[in-house]
């Protein structure tokens, strides 16, 4: 508070870390590229893993808790796993620490691992090695699978919660009796993470596959949401990959059919993580501070008494705390800001920079005439309203804003994807942000030439049943080559 | 299944290892020393961690992450902390892996960092760290934060849950305005986990204040709740420190305080882990596997049908059906055991092993009388029941096993704590198991006689207010010199 935040128009990457810091989410820690979350921000997160966590649990998952380090010899045994994959990584080489004598500590040369340890990237390797003990037959399938974990990827460039060393996610790894299963597996999954971040995020998300070279290392096909934040780059939410049998083979990991024969398990695995955090805040937020959906606002409404100096103000404190209590009743998340220490100007900034969703204020003439001023934050707009009122407008306010958050969103994603039919065109309307919605060859060769000359970077192949319509046929915009359908470009975080 | 397993009477810590491993709670994991928590034993920890979470919510608290990885030089900042503590580590040390050409990876040599990573035994270091940049002045305080976390220390002979080298745990680390507060504070959260041990793990414990030198490194005071297993061993169930302004000192945290004065910031930290996962099977369970508190069991009653070949027992499934329905509507965790592929003796052991605490069984004669057979675990007693009493019965023997429990381990445990007045009654007491109350000179140099000759350690000097009195002053049973009151000796996991 105090100093004035950069704008979004001035610097947007500026203003993304500017409102990290002084919203109170989250801050750098004395690791490079490891971030404290803060409790305001781990209050959200909390919110988002008890939805998560919830539509994981109705739909036929159980947690687990797998190790934090990974033998190295593990990366080598899945080999397209460990060529596009594990490299950037965390690696543990000794155990023990010594008195150097001097008031300090070394490491202990004679502590040293035969084998180094790897602080894990993702945990495909480990459970799969400990799926070969858990799976015989047909009816230990499907095994379904999750964890929430801390993992880590040794990032050169970091940005708080969008690409952090260190970060917070829930990795499920699931393994069927049969191709389809797990092709249905994955989708299922992609399903709830786009109904979730559509519903409880309110960012609207686009549906797809990626190509080969965005691929996880290790999956046949990975599944993928996508979203446009306002500064017209596009964002990974999180992916859902269809595995094959590619880590089965690579651990061995078989079970007897029903009909008594031996075979390999198919698998998925699927991961959202902290990064949500980053897309929350970059997709709603505005240059006064935090625009929070009331589904994920640790404080959904803030109620300030305006107090006049010393005078008497029991009756003022009492209406006050007689609405947050009905409020509360009514399940809504209030707090009461009456700190006497602060002006209401500075408590006004203060929860407009904390995104919380409506602001209630009663002065000494409010008392006198029974009424409110109601405040919404994802419109900066008010109105005063009768006390008896006040209650109905907060409670159908958390839903009004809440949509219109994603409303809002969705119009400026739909507004920002263009349709292009030469390379001219790609390379004019990717000047102007948002997503570019061309044709491709499908080769790898082009699509290595397209992110070459203008850093865009196929998002996603759209699945079927979107409002992207996929279009028919038509001609690459770089090779001129035939292209079976159009693909979505974009810059990406 | 299938195999016996191992009795206590046997070899106690032969029958705790089996019995993990059998019903499904963990396994070692490929990484020496690092356990897989598997699905049934991850949904005991769940609800643990929700009980536990709410408490600390009610109590002022909020959640925060901090980085897995520490500086080295963070260590040498506390000298009680590195001289007592941080020995036994894992060390990071390169941040990249690299192809060796030959289908395997190798650690690059040129990603070698340039000051060692620690992986977090306990984040003191890292907290106080970033607190000094959170607090400014006595508004800012008190600070109360938690965080769940995984934390690694290296150690050498390990135990599923009891010890492990990378566990799971949360850590509360509080700052506060003055000594009295943290006191307070410490204090407060150590009558939480008494609460939380007695209520919902139904473990009695006894509270109390370490010795010197069994307190933690960097603690002014140590307190710790102490429990008793079946072999006669004790276990620490939890600690929380008073930390004085030990670790403020050494990260330079200070605070203006009402009076303008500048001054260090008190703290406190205070922890539980899954090692009370161990002590909770180790105080419960029997020669035919877990016995779960109802409170904790992922499924609280099973159903089991018991059809007759290929008739047709529609009628059966359906009361059966009805009855889970009945009970579900009371809130009661129920799994219907309909797996026609395994017979009913082979079903009863299996939920005997994983400690369901009710069973409920129906076969052809049940139906026809209108009737249903209600087992508990706790007890091994059964009793054939109306239907109509059946539900009410269910939902009674949730609390009554939770209370019989409690109580049994409580008979158990007051029935293995003696007085002793001499160190030859010391000594043959100990043989027989439990806790030795006795004299003891305060010193340190007897305290360590006492551990060499017995391997007996002090638990705990009993905190006031507990069943045990603290009997006045005496002399102590080593030394003869005086003592100003008996402590709590056993030997310890």
């Amino acid at each position: 508070m105090g100093q004035s935040m950069t704008t979004r128009g001035e610097d947007y990457a500026q203003w993304y870390n500017d409102l990290v810091l002084k919203s109170g989410m989250a801050e750098y820690a004395a690791v490079r590229g490891c971030m404290v979350i803060k409790p305001y921000g781990y209050a959200i997160w909390e919110a988002m893993k008890d939805v998560l966590d919830r539509r994981f649990k109705e739909t036929g998952h159980v947690n687990a808790a797998f190790p934090l380090l990974i033998p190295k010899s593990f990366f080598s045994k899945e080999a397209a796993h460990v060529e596009g994959f594990a490299k950037e990584c965390a690696v543990v080489t000794h155990y023990r620490l010594k008195n150097d004598g001097q008031g300090g500590i070394v490491v202990d040369p004679e502590a040293k691992l035969e084998e180094e340890l790897i602080i894990r990237p993702t945990s495909e390797t480990l459970m799969w090695n400990a799926y070969k003990g858990w799976i015989q037959s047909y009816r230990d399938l499907p095994l379904l699978i999750n964890q929430w974990a801390n993992v880590m990827r040794w990032e050169m460039r970091t940005r708080l919660f969008l690409r952090t060393a260190e970060f917070y996610w829930q990795e499920g790894h699931t393994a069927h009796a049969t191709a389809a299963e797990a092709v249905e597996e994955s989708v299922k999954m992609l399903n709830v993470y786009a109904e979730f971040m559509e519903g409880t995020l309110a960012i609207p998300v686009i549906k797809g596959v990626k190509s080969e070279s965005e691929r996880f290392a290790g999956a046949v096909d990975t599944y993928t949401v996508e979203a446009l934040m306002q500064d017209g780059k596009a964002l990974q939410m999180g992916t859902s990959h269809f595995l094959g049998q590619n880590f089965a083979r690579a651990f061995d990991v078989t079970f007897l059919n029903k009909e008594g024969e031996r075979d390999l398990v198919w698998g998925t695995s699927w991961g959202v993580s902290t990064r949500m955090m980053g897309a929350l805040i970059m997709v709603h937020s505005d240059d006064e501070g935090l625009v929070l959906p009331p589904k994920l606002a640790p404080i959904q409404a803030v109620l300030i008494p305006i107090a006049k100096g010393k005078e008497d103000n029991a009756d003022l404190m009492a209406a006050v705390e007689a609405m947050a209590a009905e409020l509360r009743r009514r399940g809504i998340r209030v707090k009461v800001d009456d700190d006497d220490t602060k002006r209401p100007g500075w408590k006004f900034a203060e929860h407009e920079l904390r995104g919380v969703p409506v602001r209630l204020a009663m002065g000494g003439r409010d008392l006198e005439n029974g009424t409110m001023e109601v405040a919404r934050r994802d419109e900066r707009s008010k109105e005063t309203l009768p006390l008896t009122q006040v209650a109905d407008r907060v409670e159908a306010l958390m839903s009004e804003i809440q949509t219109n958050l994603f409303e809002r969103a969705r119009r400026y994603r739909d507004g920002n994807i263009q349709r292009v039919e030469n390379f001219d065109q790609f390379q004019e309307v990717l000047e102007l942000g948002g997503f570019v919605y061309a044709h491709w060859d499908g080769t790898a060769e082009t699509e290595a030439a397209i992110k070459e000359k203008t850093k865009a970077t196929i998002r996603c192949i759209p699945m079927d049943g979107q409002e992207l319509d996929a279009d028919g046929a038509g001609v690459c915009v770089l090779s001129g080559k035939p292209s079976a359908r159009r693909v979505l470009f974009a810059r990406a975080y």
